[in-house]
């Protein structure tokens, strides 16, 4: 290894290990998720296959969070991309991040247990609400990274941290809908930010690729993405 | 790091990052298992001993889970010895098949609680079922990364990939018998998921062994895979 | 890769392995602050809105725990970028370390439970205590590594050590305080502790940034860390 | 990367990801041993510091799994320090001790709650007993990756790997006495298990260091451990 490669190793060792803790959090919360599911018989009696039915709003809780933190993992997989190092600033940023998806084991089982109920709607303004906040401490992180390219790779181009800053801040209107609808209907609300993780999932399937050859200045400084997604 | 480097290296960055997640929740599932073992004594009083021999439905369905699980690791592992790059419909689909691996700790005690009642069946059912939906996920994933070797090693050759297709729809045939052998008796459908866990270990171990020298071509185009397993 | 480059990889392999376990134990302990937030109204009954109000204690200890577990995490994180290696005794000393950090969870839920009752105090010197322990662990595992240079970059100057050391007694002095505090008034003690983690953010923020270009003598090795943290 | 390097780097992201997958069960089952803590007061009522005192036999199981488990990977840490490949029949052989890793929360919360009753010695036989297979299970794994230096770094000399299969063999001393104990009394049983995680640390720390400049053949291949653990 010559001196040369020496903080070129160094930084993409830091991003690493702040990628390895995040991951671990996302993972972590992502499966604590299932504690939410219970057995519906010992506390309601009766037959096994209806009690499961009777508990979809445990499993419509469950599978939205889910779909929602998957996707914020994936999201916080292709900004890596891009960012090349971090500052100290960075790590509490992201910490706050962390902080909302940590929450959402939480937030899932409040509304999978209230959404039945008369008080749904405080239930699916705190899901909602948390959401939210992630989609705020996201723009914050990332416009943090952007600025002025501070953390990123100097090869990204204006226009595609435009078009990311962008795409974040539409994405954080679901969830102010979200919110102010679960003061009319709770279950309406929560409906809404499972048609937002679906969305953004099928935003991130069918939009361009974040390149994956980051180094080799290849897609990057390229704004013709236009060609299909998979190579070959 | 030379300009020529870069690519690769960044893919290789890529394809760590999802198997670190993909790890940290097969990590969490196995071990949120043991949550499911419980001592007898605080419920149903008596001897510790006599109580623990009568929990036996939980140490089975702990260890048959825990078998499946590592057998899904493990070939979660072994097929990344295949896979070079990834890209965000991979990482969707992976998000699938990880969905189905949180739901695992559920299903598994639910079947614990229940393979002695009357509902045995029901809860055999979506036991085997969401094994069964974890081997389809298994092949979508699979077949989305093999086709046109999209996102596999160049080096793969054509029947060394259909061979594991083939694997992968035998697997999954083990999960449908048991689902429908369910409906007939509950514990014979959870042994046949042990049954099939045990086979497929044996599989794997007394099989080819997955190639881990790829890079160099080795014993990957190849079809001389009866040496034996171990080097020297 | 050269014989003579070996056992530099080899070193940082080892720090690698202790960093992801580390950071395993910080990420699940982090995250399971969260079983310690309960929906108010199975056991309290009443309107979700105010029950959530009433639960402040719970959320309040979470976010002060949270805050002082990702503090630890950062403080972690820089100190590897001082550490070139490892030894087996370090090993041990920094399990002390994760020791205190896996009681977290317990203490927390403690303070929780109790920081509005008569026995508040108790509770929070468990709590005040533990995090004291953890502070001494701190000390003790950077004395190590540091005396003589013994684990550290060659390239680190003792001056820049004799700093390090002084802040991490400087820190150990709040938790010694909120300790001393408990038996006086409980939630004093804790708002130490909020306080505490709160100055270390800022500290960490807005002093000299721990240089992450550590191979190639860059900032270390130069006490001029008066420039503003973000490059550019 | 020349083609080469390319079998070289291949072996070492194999065995970084079964480490990677390793260290996440362990810092998980060393995490999960807290929720085995509780706050003694909503069960038994009065003071909290005498309630948390009479709680002691939860304290003392929780330190001495955490004891136990912390070593079992310090160990595992180092027994990769001399392998350098893997196959698939080394995957599983790890998947059977990683079984009985997540075990412990379990085994440790038996305990906890019994080692005050009559029925102490059940609890502590299980306890002891599980901690024997884990035993077992790492000698099986040590034997099959270093019979013939199968899976080892080709440099490792022949009496070094004796003096591990001796050092292993010693170890499982201890969990056979701890079980016999056990039907004895269960209390010391436990202490038995105590102390073999003390007599393990010690020898850890200052027993010969295990070598972790293993590429440049430097310390293997070399008789000579005299020398202080430490460098310089």
């Amino acid at each position: 290894m010559t001196q040369v490669e020496g903080p070129k190793r160094s930084g993409e060792k830091e991003t690493g290990r702040l990628e390895g803790f995040s991951d671990g959090i996302f993972a972590f919360a992502i499966t604590l998720l299932v504690l939410g599911l219970r057995d519906p018989v010992p506390t309601a009696g009766g037959n096994l296959l209806y009690g499961l039915f009777s508990e979809w709003p445990s499993f419509f809780a469950f599978f939205t969070s889910f779909l929602t933190i998957l996707i914020m993992w994936v999201n916080h997989h292709n900004m890596f991309n891009y960012i090349k190092r971090i500052d100290t600033r960075f790590m509490f940023l992201n910490g706050f991040l962390l902080l909302f998806v940590t929450l959402t084991p939480f937030t899932t089982s409040l509304v999978a247990d209230h959404i039945l109920l008369s008080d749904a709607g405080t239930a699916a303004g705190v899901y909602s609400g948390i959401f939210g906040l992630l989609a705020v401490a996201w723009n914050v992180l990332w416009r943090y990274a952007s600025k002025d390219n501070r953390l990123l790779d100097n090869a990204v181009p204006d226009n595609q941290v435009k078009k990311i800053n962008h795409d974040y801040n539409f994405g954080g209107i679901f969830y102010v809908v979200a919110f102010f609808l679960a003061f009319v209907n709770g279950l309406t609300s929560v409906i809404v930010i499972l048609i937002a993780a679906v969305f953004f999932a099928f935003t991130a399937l069918r939009g361009p690729r974040v390149p994956d050859e980051k180094e080799n200045g290849g897609p990057i400084g390229n704004n013709d993405y236009s060609q299909p997604e998979t190579p070959g």
